[in-house]
């Protein structure tokens, strides 16, 4: 038996029909698995580590003269893995996926919510915030990674405050940052980084001497959607850390059915 | 041939396996084709006929004894029904499904959303308002029909407004409300009553003038999410030609990440 | 200061406008919170405990003299049950809620991923398969608790097996079953009778020789989503621990752009 | 009065706040309305005109000096195009923002079903079939339009076909092409050629000798989800209006609970 006849078939001589030739000459970006659930442990800021639940997208390049790639070896490499994950193994299995499928390029994405303790403002009573938060890897000979939170929060009309006898329309808006970084950003420091630039946090648990103090906050930091994205992106320039983000806001406006949405992207290497 | 082979094939000598009998003795509540989407016309208040987009589902009940329903008859009982639509060609399209299919009952329901237009409340300026509707009718020897409306409202909240000294937090709202009628009951009708059951309504087109008048309402309107259910529920007591309701009303809290609920049903003709 | 002075204000003389009367006379079946994010830990049918993420909703019933719910309560009941649950835990969370808001009912809603280990029918090779679980529990003086999974699995069309030369149409379907029980049934049980009524299952990881498996098995197991109900019915029936259930498949139909549907439900008390 | 205070006061002297000047020095790359439902007609290839309901989002850019955009304006210039739209409206509609915002930039997305009548392969049956479609124009002095169609197929494994000794798995299926063009393509020229990239289109009303042809076919044209963007790209490659286009398709596999999936994108022009 040749050695080409060894790659078509496996031990029990079935045809190994993805890795035969192919003619047509179209290389493929990305080919591999999408929506996978995954529970996942990560490494939080104050030491320690929580479980959550990632849905996992896995993808190779495939050159023009291969006809397919071996989808089951993503999910034995996510299996391989399966233990405490922070950045740095984020970054690690990207790499992994590179060299078990043989690809020239890898892509690894996983979403999901992460939680933090946080006190109420005045009785401190402490709740527990979801945030949903990507990595999104790159490995292609360089290392690409993404970092993504999404963070809900307060934001106040400065128009309707302004023009108003008395009141303010406000409402949930969804700020997400993603950012490419030079040094270790926690997901913790760029929740913060977002919340600073809303109106005001949301919270868990609110008793009425903090449910005061969070109307009153936001009532005296009015924020358009477009101050939002401004005052964060100022916050992001002075990080140094930082190399490059992507930043945006939506407002799910109380006076509409509609919503408000700003966007802005940065690269600091290039201006 | 037998009558009995003539109903296994067809013309072309294909078994009909959904036709065959079944041993199992267990009757089926439900069984047809679901999330189907369509392009339907209804009729509107003012006169007129508005085009949309219904997602459709259509069930019937399958006696223990039959092996399979035939799934191709529903689809070919809506492209019948394609023309012009108003809330009594529902049920028609509902029966003859139970026709059609030779069934003991049969189940219809459809989801969309209706267009409004809507004046601004001090400029006039119109704009288009946008509600989720649904009809969910049955046909078994009697007709039911429920008619569903989600209408997006604003919720300010009493007890932020009490104990700030300045503002109040505010959301958008989903209030629900499904009814069962002796007489028509319009779309628009419903909507209204949902409307004015909230702190205030919300608008496509606001300019400033309409934005300030819409900030003071709220305020000066404070509900609660209990507050709208039971404001909307005495709406619809005094409402002779409602036998039946179901409404409640999720509030997108925008001091928190989680919603505030509440929820009521009642049956007039039961007490 | 009397009594009624200190039920209206706390100790920073914040009134307390939830707790003061209502005059309506319309009592609320259920207001509370929904959609909380809630990282949770379930023992595991093995032995050992998994970390997952559930969607939380938490509802008591309001009588008609009351004007509103203290809505951080259901989140500091929450926090107190951070820890280990099993199924005996969901429904004392559930008699807490009802207990710490002096409610005459509470409700408790639960969903989340589960995740268990499945080995490949030929190879072994092990992988995780995620599945929907749900547990919906009522406090009210009585206990109800309704265990519900959601199964994704393979249906394969009889009538297309039969009809056809070569080949047959098949497509992932969506099984669930939802019960309530007399004695506790693991989820992992739950999911197996849902498995076995499939014309396959769906595994994590398959080597070629488990594909070979999987797709001859289901060829040699074709079902429509009829007999997939009514298989799965057969074998709640038998299991003797199972008083209700209420089960529904929807079939993702590869040969049309809309789902095929059926659903049953059965109380073994009542006949 | 002075000109300024004229632009910052309208006729009833409430400020227009987001017409008063930034200090933050941050340009914003995109602000505005996401979300809105909105009924459009669209003509159609063989004549005729269709109805259907769009997602609209509407943004412009922002120069740093500027502190915010005026956003009931985006919602008036859709309501002047709000009755037959083509491709060559959607371009003038983005125009129109442009001008009306007083803007560099300015970008209009729509996003809604678009209905298709689809002739059974045998009987001729006649049924509608839903494809999802999308406009992304931009205009900034050059005019940018991306036209998307996602298409839901089948497709059927050819390992599997290969190594098992019957049957083989297949499944749904959602082919997506986007492209820029040099002269109009129509939205079916374009749903046709992603169903013909795939191992068998998918109907919406199929009877027997209908439901036999579509088997057989698709077990004729076996597709791994590679072969499916290749063969699309090759389509697309000979289609001379074509300038650029990014495919994919996401196939829901029917033996396990994640999706597989393949991407490319070439743009024609520059290689």
């Amino acid at each position: 038996m040749s050695g080409q006849s060894q790659i078509q078939t496996d031990s029990q001589n079935l045809t190994d029909v993805q890795g035969s030739s192919d003619v047509r000459k179209v290389p493929i970006d990305k080919v591999g698995v999408k929506d996978i659930r995954y529970p996942i442990r990560l490494r939080m800021r104050g030491g320690g580590v929580q479980h959550t639940v990632a849905t996992v997208n896995m993808y190779v390049s495939l050159p023009h003269h291969q006809k397919g790639t071996h989808m089951s070896r993503f999910l034995e490499v996510l299996n391989d893995h399966a233990q405490e994950i922070d950045p740095s193994d984020v970054m690690a299995i990207c790499h992994d996926i590179k060299q078990r499928l043989n690809a020239e390029d890898a892509h690894l994405e996983l979403h999901f919510p992460y939680f933090i303790t946080k006190k109420a403002p005045v009785t401190e009573s402490p709740g527990l915030m979801d945030y949903q938060v990507s990595y999104e890897c790159t490995s292609n000979g360089d290392s690409d990674m993404v970092l993504g939170v999404k963070v809900p929060a307060k934001s106040l009309c400065p128009c309707s405050k302004e023009i108003s006898e008395y009141g303010a329309h406000n409402q949930r808006c969804i700020i997400e940052a993603k950012i490419r970084a030079k040094k270790m950003v926690w997901i913790e420091e760029l929740v913060e980084l977002c919340e600073r630039a809303a109106s005001s946090p949301v919270f868990s648990v609110l008793k009425r001497p903090d449910e005061k103090y969070v109307t009153e906050l936001a009532f005296d930091q009015p924020k358009f959607v477009e101050d939002i994205v401004r005052d964060l992106a100022l916050m992001l320039d002075v990080e140094s850390r930082i190399l490059w983000y992507s930043v945006n806001s939506e407002n799910y406006e109380s006076i509409h059915n509609h919503n408000a949405y700003a966007a802005l992207e940065k690269d600091k290497r290039t201006g």
